[in-house]
């Protein structure tokens, strides 16, 4: 059992909570709680840490043995034991179940993900919880992939996995190098692409969504850049009443996603 | 000006960021940033404390004789000058601006707001960041009220004020005692209530909002209790596709009232 936080692995672990950087030099990242981690598919799965508590308890065992069994490509996966203390010190949460594995990166090509019908395209979306939630709804409403600039917060951030609720093992991503010619590749797939902005002149409802189409999404503050705007083929505005000036990137998103399934779904 | 931690009035102004109960007591919270302090109207402003070096700069000002003159019914205010450390460590945000408020929690009269047409009902709604941004949304979408439960975040919340945007000014709001009696008083208003929950039979664009009504959202983990989806009068769900199994409160919210917006305004 590991009892130190000195200990080499217990630093690895706690360096990929930590570091943006260290997740991308290694491809891997970390995830906590028996609900996420059981969500890790087998192949991305690497390792496997059990507080002594967690371990324990025979509730448990079921979970424990699922994720440790071999499977195709990959033999039996041998737990690490950590006392309960360092495990609290490692976790990125308040209350940590006592769980917590060390996965692969998911990687994509992005050429294999320009043929369905519905996108998310994030410029410079900031915050964590954002960008978790805009997964998990892209899922829920059906998108086909999420494109995010380097700008973005990192989708293997511990805040961001745990928005996503799974949703970033299934929702396929790609990190697109510029804005303009990621663009132009879209709409060379057919692609057609709508920047949500306050100076759209038209409405969201308002707009038809062709067959295959992709919405952009800018950051919190500042919008979507000039670049972005005038890149897309439309300029799609939310109305809002009263005083508010915007609204939450996340909510932008999920109103027009799923105006996009209703439209596809022919409501 | 005011150079220790331990002075009766830094102390107060920390209580009042801290803890929901110093705040319920006093019927007072703390509003932070230029932007959000400037939203504060006059009536409600009863504290300014500035930092030194926010004092100092110029550009600041306006703003500043902006927010301390005399104003109908309430003599000119006299900002209280903090020592930058001493500011630092008193907000409750990391890169503080040097700007902050005491302000007079807003109230409503339960009878006076039923007399709109839409209503957004929240159930044991537990992140600050969701009341909040569910507060915001109520604005942009036209909501006339927020109805909250006991068990709801503290929309007094520094993190919750700030999620609101300035809406916590625009939007009434109202705290009910308990569900099942709510829900019949809304009825005896002629307002009609759909409960958010996945067991909904109906689909929220399938179905069609009365011209007064109110949404139910609930908890994150747990949704809506049994007697919010008993004493509603439509069960109504958000479909959703891959594996997700519900989606973010503040998602749910928005597209509910985005749905009933679109249906009220006839499109």
């Amino acid at each position: 059992m590991l009892t130190s936080l000195s200990n080499d692995r217990i630093k690895a672990v706690s360096a990929l909570i930590k570091q943006s950087k260290m997740r991308k030099q290694k491809g891997l990242f970390v995830v906590e709680g028996s609900r996420m981690v059981s969500e890790v598919p087998a192949a991305l799965l690497q390792e496997l840490y059990l507080s002594e508590s967690f371990a324990k308890k025979k509730e448990n065992l079921p979970i424990i043995e699922k994720l440790t069994a071999p499977t195709k490509g990959r033999p039996g996966l041998e737990p690490v034991l950590v006392s309960d203390t360092v495990f609290a010190k490692m976790s990125d949460t308040m209350h940590p179940q006592g769980i917590l594995a060390v996965a692969t990166q998911p990687s994509y090509n992005i050429e294999d993900l320009l043929t369905g019908n519905t996108y998310l395209v994030l410029e410079n979306v900031q915050d964590p919880g954002n960008v978790g939630t805009l997964l998990r709804t892209s899922e829920a409403a059906g998108a086909d992939a999420l494109f995010l600039s380097a700008g973005c917060a990192d989708l293997f951030n511990p805040k961001t996995v745990r928005s996503t609720m799974g949703a970033i093992f299934r929702v396929p991503f790609f990190y697109y190098e510029e804005i303009r010619s990621f663009l132009v590749k879209l709409d060379a797939h057919g692609i057609s692409t709508y920047a949500a902005c306050l100076e759209g002149s038209e409405e969201y409802t308002k707009v038809s969504y062709g067959e295959k189409c992709a919405i952009l999404i800018g950051n919190e503050g500042a919008g979507l850049s000039k670049a972005a705007k005038e890149g897309s083929r439309f300029r799609v505005r939310i109305p809002m009443e009263g005083q508010v000036e915007s609204l939450n990137a996340s909510v932008s998103g999920a109103l027009f996603l799923y105006e996009v399934k209703r439209q596809h779904s022919g409501i």
